[in-house]
């Protein structure tokens, strides 16, 4: 099946003609989308978020000198030869605080109290420290105990930050800390790349909406909270989820409507007598790819709506899975300015048994670590959606492979991290 | 400095008496706090959440025998001897959809088109995938080109699933799959741990609000939305925060006015003359520790007012990520029911060189990863904020080392991650 040229597709029971390679299909995501434009946000809503630009520092950290730690300002140079036995004394004059400087100047033989983070008076060059220092005669003098030469616990102006210099790279997924450090040189509020939109359309007649209890031969929705939770954990918005009846022209209806930055399709993706998603995505826009050599979702589709990535995947929630951690999450990711690679930690461990593959096929295996080793299971296929939770990641096996032998050394995409 | 139990202190320029070490202060935490009460919440925001209880599974998956492919129903034994040079020939008698079964019997030598997910008729025992398949005769007979024994392609009802088994233990922080597999069982609203709620108290009136740009000897406060993220990135409900004025009688009624289940207090945690925040816990409540043996966060207080427990975090910025990382963290996890653990992914990677510090005194020493290697950052102390964005992690001096030579494998806890 070619990749980027528009193709038309009848669908009809009769299996996928030619099913497109997994690398070919990451190729065209990362080809065919680009970062989000940029919006501004309060500090407050930025971690977490990835940097628009880069942040150069508009202003020196400290913005003057300042103590490092609670004391006495002092000249630094008076304090050589002090000691716990023959502790020097200086005549307090006055206090300096956070926010509200000594006015004064430190003249030889004072010393001014101070705590940490206020200015550092005309005059003192030092802080000695509260524990090697105590005051006698009602609070008039102090004697040191300790030397402090000149520059000791005090921050200099633009120590720590030089006006201009670069702070933070465009592309940053701001941490906690990055955010506190735009709050304290006033960056705010900071322009990040938006997050994108999703839409969630599920379709399947069979199906009860997300929430009910399973009845007869109905089975309960579930892709759609797994997807949104997905989409929530790759920087998108809370997507909007919705129910589409079958039918051509209710699921062309959907498609048509939908308006966000990426559109997931859940069900009626395969060659079946209901399986109208590519063919109206066909029709729409473009159709890309239709069948992908990967088990478990090999009924994996990929199109365009103008700019909008239209992802068909399988209604099998094990599938689903699959589909959504190889292709449409990266699409996500890559909107949203994070990195497209896959978002698992990775721990490489021996297989507790064989896989077997094909080559030219990609499969996403699901694995038990357990006593340092990758367990595979379910390696029947699809179907088992116990296999999602009871796994602790999965392991790929590239197209070029036929398997892994057991004891190989694999690379699991864990779930939990 | 005694733990656990009341005491009273006289907080003047005189520097701590003694300082907690740093494992007692874990295990103070670790002893007094318990996972809040369980809360139902709906599926769509149960990711994320830690369960309550075990999850028992209500019904089978598969509900009933359903196929795993599209293609067509038949008596397995039937296909035997079938290929592409010498495909047998069913008659087609209806067709199967999900949510929509075939309610006739299967004969021999008949054949039922059905899709995924579709109820297996009466009478078949397995599916023919439709790339297997070809009709003829205007859709009234299939021929098929390959065996299908009984079983094949068919989901049976329970072989995922059996009613009655754990599918999820309490504790788990649920994944994107994990609500889709409830959701699949029926199983919702989900019982969660309540996420803790979190205030966090500024005090200096040195600071101008988050978002302002810093003039003068004003500097912006900064803690505020780092600790915000921090407590969310943690589970907490996103915190509330308040600039409280300097003084004792300020500081107390703040205090006393939080309600939230953790309460954090940033700046006035040490011994200075402004330092109100642990006179006024040993007040309202208990203050357990006054000091700890933890560079940079030597000046870092713990207690509690009832069952809240009230961290005193210094103002330093670098100190109060440290304080929060160790302490302040670990409590907010675990009331939620996370693991109380650092929440950061950790690499193993020789020093680039050597890490100074003393037996007695943890140390949490910012590292950049270059080239396979840790390089210490800042090791002169708190005060330099840029090192906690131009650090890619952490490592931790225990108590008992007097640090790392250079070359050591050191364990790095990545920001990142």
């Amino acid at each position: 099946m070619s990749l980027g040229a528009p193709m038309t597709t009848d669908v009809r029971m009769r299996g996928f003609r030619e099913r497109a390679e997994v690398a070919a299909v990451e190729q065209l995501i990362l080809g065919r989308l680009r970062s989000l434009p940029s919006e501004p946000v309060a500090l407050l809503a930025g971690a977490g978020r990835v940097l628009a630009g880069d942040v150069i520092a508009p202003c020196p950290v400290p913005g003057f000198d300042r103590a490092a730690m609670d004391g006495y300002a002092v000249r630094g140079n008076e304090t050589f030869g002090a000691d716990a036995y023959a502790p020097l004394e200086f005549a307090i004059v006055g206090a300096a605080l956070p926010g509200r400087a000594f006015t004064g100047q430190v003249a030889p033989g004072q010393a001014v109290r101070i705590m940490t983070g206020a200015p550092l008076p005309a005059g003192a060059d030092a802080v000695v420290p509260a524990e090697n220092a105590g005051e006698i005669d009602n609070g008039t003098k102090v004697r040191i105990a300790e030397p402090a030469p000149p520059g000791r616990h005090v921050g200099k102006r633009g120590e720590d930050i030089e006006p201009g210099t670069v702070l933070l790279r465009a592309g940053r997924r701001l941490r906690p800390q990055d955010v506190g450090v735009l709050a304290s040189v006033g960056f705010s509020p900071v322009s990040v790349i938006r997050r994108p939109s999703v839409a969630i359309l599920i379709t399947g007649d069979e199906l009860l909406p997300c929430g009910s209890k399973p009845e007869g031969f109905r089975i309960v929705d579930s892709n759609s909270v797994m997807l949104a939770a997905l989409t929530k954990r790759d920087g998108a918005l809370p997507a909007r989820s919705q129910m589409v009846a079958d039918g051509y022209a209710n699921v062309k209806q959907a498609m048509q409507a939908a308006t966000e930055d990426v559109v997931l399709v859940s069900g009626g993706s395969s060659v079946g007598q209901e399986d109208h998603a590519p063919r109206v995505l066909a029709e729409l826009g473009e159709l890309c790819v239709h069948g992908v050599a990967l088990r478990p979702a090999s009924p994996t589709g990929l199109g365009f709506i103008g700019p909008r990535p239209i992802f068909l995947l399988p209604g099998n929630p094990v599938s689903c899975l699959c589909a959504y951690d190889l292709f449409a999450g990266r699409a996500v990711r890559r909107l949203g300015g994070r990195r497209d690679s896959l978002p698992y930690a990775v721990v490489e461990v021996p297989l507790a048994r064989k896989i077997v593959s094909m080559v030219g096929r990609v499969d996403y295996v699901r694995v038990r670590v357990e006593g340092g080793q990758a367990e595979p299971l379910a390696v029947s296929g699809a179907s088992l959606l116990s296999t999602t939770t009871r796994a602790d990641g999965f392991v790929i096996v590239p197209a070029d492979l036929e398997g892994y032998a057991e004891g190989a050394n694999v690379q699991v995409h864990r779930y939990d991290a």
